[in-house]
């Protein structure tokens, strides 16, 4: 049974690899699916199919426009979906995802330090599972397997 | 026509005051419910209710719990929903609120200042309307009733 | 038994006092909800709102956001719909108006002269009833009380 | 990951083979499903099916519902939909489709030329993306690969 | 707390009025609605709003658009089906409409004699409960409010 | 693009066979699914699987529990219905599995002889297309793909 | 606002007199709705409608059959759900009702007390909020309302 | 065609094995699907993940987490659900499971020795069908496919 796994976070960072690697490692029929991780490409994305915006609130809504297509079109494919949270950055998106997730019924795994219990602990109440690692949260995928 | 709209965004201040002022001065028929304001009831009401927990994560798990509860009940209630971001806080809950009833197909308007816009750009695409103050907002729930 | 009904349709003349005049004469204890009517209103409320914008596309766009959250929430409130054409106009917004009330199940009337018989068979055949007046539309709905 | 794609619009000339050949070059794995382009068959595939029709107005009411059946049928089994609007024809199966699409949450591109702006803008705005040429939206469907 | 009952069934007699009766005798609070009794009018409608059809076909349709209108939107209004099947009558009608409101997830009451066990099994068995009287349907409604 | 299509209707004869055959004659990719077609074995499956039953009321409904949780399945995988309607039986459970198949939006193609035109009007207003033939029905199917 | 709630749980002694009673006390606007508390009228109800059964097996089903059309009304009807377990009784229904509630996205407390943890983990982790005493549970609905 | 069925039950023997066994000598292209059968990694996943708890209470729900996605995931590819009760054990995990299933409208087959019919009254009625062994759920399956 081929599950495919969302992988919702920011893309700053190449964590997506690691989850891949490590659920390659274990031969987890899974296939991941995410956002655009071309951060430059992600944030031109709409200049570049439209043409030039007058400003970036209409560049950024313009590229935010076919960056939700995607997501939406890969979320809706999506069997489960893993919502990553780190110290850096607003990831105002990354929550939005996650709760998208949830709202669909999604079953949904959060990966969050410790340091962000606080502020994100509304958001891991409504998660299925939160845990504090990659592995953690490969560790779940795989137990559906087991 | 009555309609009963949720503010969702942070409980550090009194926002919400200023929305129910300017709405009351107008007239609108509109009731506008929220999570708990009290900051630290909100963040106390799971101990409150079933004991002290064995530490922070626990004890906000069991407030979350509560607090999500509420959000549910009148979120359902709701006819429309208004998110408001600022720069302080990380504001996840509220990006949680907003991307629920979005995915709940409740038309929602995001209030954000201008320096947050790109962060937001991904909710602020999705939503149905983007203002940058709560006046803005306001006129955009008068004008169904104009 | 009081009925909530949207009138979708080109805000270009009063069409809906006349169906509302019918309707009272008949003492139908209906509601009757629709678009902003005046019509520099409607293509101005963006602006209005949010601001002079770089161009029309934009401004239509923001007028747009705010219209179409005015749209939902009524029509989330309508129990039934009367989509009604004329030869003037493109009228692509009543169409959408129309094939969205019949996606989201709610029971819909169009009217429609016989010359545009031919452009609107598709959608005349989805929608629950087809009709050449305002005075049959009403009837129809008169039909709900007998 | 195949992914289906229905193309709305008028069959008065062959644009979805441009819509095909352009995604072919380009290799990517998506399945193009549409309506009848055969215009005289979409017209008179009622008669041909249920016999002859005392008059044009069921003429088309009867090849309408076929029409909209297979419209119905391959909609449902699509991941996104692409409607495109031009100056010529009323094109209000065309909305029709496209609002039907979004909703069913089914993400949606928009082609329309810069001279529609204005009488497309409530559809343009509930749209995912909007765009002006068939090779601007392949480039959108395309980004889902990248 | 009141409800509304629909009340499914053949309109070649008065069985709504004993079901009203009973249920007033008893005080309960409750509505029914349900289709045009009148079975003349039931019939014409069609062409009584949209003028003379070419054959009886089309009357029918025409009517049945009207008629099913009204059914629609009275059924979303209900809490609660009674069904009522007799040995007279193809009562398709009746079974639409106990079906749909079964897949609308509407409880609904058969009310069927001894005869007709058989023929309406697969019905009976899909329905929340299956009686033989009217008295026993209204005790069941009655069981509500104990 | 494969498609599979449920064929509703009595199962005192075989029609369905005509079906098959004419779909295969035109090499259509449709998988035909449908009830239980040897009538005895329809009749007598919730004894031969649970036991003799005190009556035939409850034999009946045994057999009927099965028999519909055997269409609920299949309907489930269904993209089309087609239901068939003859002069012969009462049909109830046709009329059940029609009406349940439109609630939930699959596309239904009814067959019925002229006679039937007034006993069926309502269902046939709410089916997606209606013809009078198990040729005409494969023509719309047909026409899909075409 | 008011809110009604369900009280699911064993119906062998007056527990939901108390939750009336203590929430009466705190002047909450709440309807509070249950199944038939009167435990042999609940076991009966099938045979006093529809006569006596061929055994328990039938008379269960039948007084079943009813008592979960009432619960379907109420359950529908109401904002929150409360389920109530104790240590005595097999309490399926009381599962049942508090899983529905779940899955039809009604906000669920689960009232258990220390002993039953580990039985009641997986409804537990999945209710809304879950407490030891009926105070606790009406402190989380007055929550609501601070 | 391919069926996908959920075995809900307790996790003490190994019951399941019997169920595969007999349907694959039947020949049924069935995918069977469970919980975790491991009873002691079932009750210890949470803690294996994320790290000891406080307290069982913690623990369980750690575990509970995790399992209850696991069960979300393969609910959600299943066709037909087939609950089984015994005499031992509190089983309100199978009732969850059950009840989820039917709120989901997924079939459901409950299997339950004589000696539980009045406890599981309620569930049993709302179940599509009920049998007392596992042959007779299987011949429930295999009926699908004759």
């Amino acid at each position: 049974m081929e599950l495919t796994v969302y992988l919702a976070g920011q893309i700053h960072d190449d964590w997506r690899e690691q989850v891949k690697n490590i659920a390659k490692e274990k031969n987890l029929p899974i296939q991941f699916v995410g956002p655009q991780e071309n951060h430059s490409l992600s944030d031109d994305i709409g200049e570049r199919v439209i043409g030039e915006q007058p400003s970036n609130l209409y560049k950024d809504d313009a590229a935010s426009a076919i960056n939700n297509l995607r997501t939406e079109v890969l979320l809706k494919k999506s069997d489960v979906v893993i919502a990553l949270f780190g110290e850096k950055y607003k990831q105002w998106n990354t929550a939005m995802d996650a709760a998208t997730a949830l709202a669909l019924n999604k079953p949904t795994i959060l990966i969050r330090p410790e340091s962000l219990i606080h502020p994100l602990k509304e958001l891991s109440n409504k998660a299925n599972v939160t845990v504090e690692t990659i592995d953690q949260a490969i560790e779940v995928l795989e137990y559906i397997y087991t």
